[in-house]
């Protein structure tokens, strides 16, 4: 090639000190994610590197789409793992589906439900929002009026676990009401998928996308979502190209597909750890797991309650494996929470939004949803109260 | 929560047998990616999980961002790893830059020219495509001549090392053409980046991203980026709202930045094991780095051209790292590669494109540009061809 001019190199091993390996201090992972994962799966990440086109690899992630289909609870063929985080997931469900011009209806409650309108907003969508206090859940109802006047409406968006609540929102009857019309449910299960109950087919919702970095305990990096035949049906049907190239699904469902036509490399290893963590969630069992998240979230709840916490999801709506409470006047939450994490090791997470500074976020979600983690964060809050 | 029902459950565990553990076979990784990972960077990656707001991860991910700084050879304050792969990172320099109705000069010369061209005309650009044949450079003579005609343009984007041909575009003398004009320098080394020469900041390039899994040897997963100043008030003047909201620099920066706003949760694992990574890109040094991929990679090309092979790229523009060659009229490209996989666990890629069917494309890259590796191939090369 041409020679080109190159810098008298100052690299980090002459410039400096040398950085020193990462080796990173004990954690007890109890806020909203990531939560605790098991050894088997980072394991499992750490399984030499393979490339993506690899017949072993494929075969790999056929059992991984397999296993989330089991997982959602769905038969849907379009079901894979986005590569990025829930997000990147929440960002594919909307530009795919949204086209300029469109209508679309969502449920704001928290902060996920804004970020659903608000990437909506910049797909061209004319956002119609469901605004209701935070903790509290969309009721059917007000969907009901919402959609019969905007039957044109592409979708209706609900986040089945608002990670910045704690709030539950029930799916079934919205999914019900929207079977037999032209307009898509789309639901935001991040937080939810494998430690609440989700039947995808039979409550009719027709995209969702989750993170693993909750209740799958697996680390944050993919966004397994799926899309029912009505909605591929949509995706079909678009008259005008989807304005993300990466997040494109007509072109990433070449790959995931029988073709396996290159799109973008995957991420390999984390494709095989997200693998590891289906096999463990399906050893446990759905029905299983969803029981020991009710369980320890209750116990958490009622337990915290005694501590004068009140808890900010609104009563009969309340997600297990994430509690969003707050303490009372003249407790400093960022104190707390810092001495909590220096000196017992334990992460919990700070309220969001109209929660901020006087909130926390206690995830009990995967590996972490035990009583014994229960009993350590209460331990552990009992001797800062004191102390 | 109001009760909703649930299907009566056939999990994976007992609706067929198990999904057996993911155990991969040994391979020998000498294709366009992803390349050979280091132990300790696997080892990094696995090692427990961590909140994406710990102090410890924080400090972590300072250091991996003041590393990309020092392997970018630039002082760019807006350096970091975006959450998705290489094509996530075009996307997040396009997208970033581009308004509705701005114009761009897009050289392509190859499959990843194209995907820019493809990913700025979805963000509303016009493109001025400066197409030559694959396997050949863009003129800086081209550039120059489409600069003049379009003075308003937003940015000229090159491939620094096109992926798909093996091409080695030279950089510096369009840089310095556009150092004093309005125009941005947009810059795809994914392939490039500790595997040739790149000079960021003496090039003046603007907008600069990467992958991991090329001469980085590092999983794929992660984008590293840079953004210069130049760059950065581009994006400070923008009028319109970035179109993805997942990839939206100014919402992104606010988490790497002082602030550490929450945005979306980092794929921690990953930042960690590229910290590793980095680690020892820089204990080896970046001069000895392109050093040791020149010299393999000449011994390659110059051994390759005796089993009567034909480069594909253009002489005195060929990347070490990464060499497309077409084979002799007769020979089963696919039928010979697959044996290569199968019966000495080697993987190569195939050609794309223009090239599909009658090239391959060989990686020594990263970990994987060594002597013995490249005896290894030509050595199975060959048997193959023999038997």
């Amino acid at each position: 090639m041409a020679a080109e001019t190159t810098a008298a190199g100052p690299d980090a091993a002459t410039d400096g000190a040398p950085v020193a390996a990462a080796i990173p201090p004990e954690r007890l992972l109890l806020g909203p994610g990531p939560s605790p994962v098991h050894q088997d799966v980072l394991d499992a990440q750490a399984r030499a590197m393979i490339g993506h086109l690899d017949p072993w690899f494929l075969k790999v992630a056929d059992e991984m789409a397999d296993m989330l289909r089991t997982v959602f609870r769905t038969q849907n063929q379009l079901t894979y793992a986005v590569s990025g985080t829930g997000s990147a997931g929440m960002e594919t469900a909307v530009v795919n589906t949204v086209e300029p011009g469109d209508t679309v209806i969502v449920g704001i409650n928290g902060v996920f439900g804004g970020r659903i309108a608000d990437t909506a907003r910049r797909a061209g969508a004319d956002v119609v929002a469901l605004e209701e206090p935070w903790g509290r859940v969309v009721p059917a109802e007000r969907v009901a009026s919402a959609v019969k006047a905007h039957p044109e409406a592409k979708f209706v968006a609900l986040v089945h676990a608002e990670t910045s609540t704690g709030a539950h929102q029930p799916l079934q009857e919205v999914g019900e009401l929207l079977a037999d019309t032209d307009t898509l449910f789309l639901v935001d299960t991040v937080t939810g998928l494998a430690g609440v109950p989700l039947e995808v087919d039979a409550w009719h919702c027709d995209v969702v996308y989750s993170g693993t970095q909750k209740c799958l305990s697996v680390p944050p990096g993919l966004s397994p979502i799926t899309f029912s035949p009505k909605a591929e049906a949509v995706l079909d049907r678009r008259s005008s190209t989807v304005r993300s190239w990466y997040l494109d699904v007509s072109a990433v469902r070449r790959y995931w597909g029988a073709e396996r036509a290159y799109h973008h490399t995957a991420p390999i290893s984390s494709i095989v750890g997200l693998h590891e963590g289906l096999r463990k969630v399906l050893a446990e069992g759905l029905d299983a797991r969803w029981a020991r998240h009710a369980e320890v979230g209750r116990l958490f709840q009622e337990h915290i309650q005694d501590r004068d916490a009140t808890l900010l999801a609104q009563q009969g709506h309340r997600l297990p494996q994430l509690t969003s409470f707050g303490w009372p006047q003249g407790v400093d939450e960022g104190a707390l929470r810092k001495r909590l994490l220096e000196e017992y090791g334990i992460e919990v997470g700070g309220g969001l939004g109209d929660f901020k500074g006087t909130a926390w976020r206690v995830g009990l979600m995967g590996e972490g949803a035990t009583h014994d983690n229960v009993d350590r964060l209460l331990h552990a809050i009992d001797e800062l109260l004191e102390g």
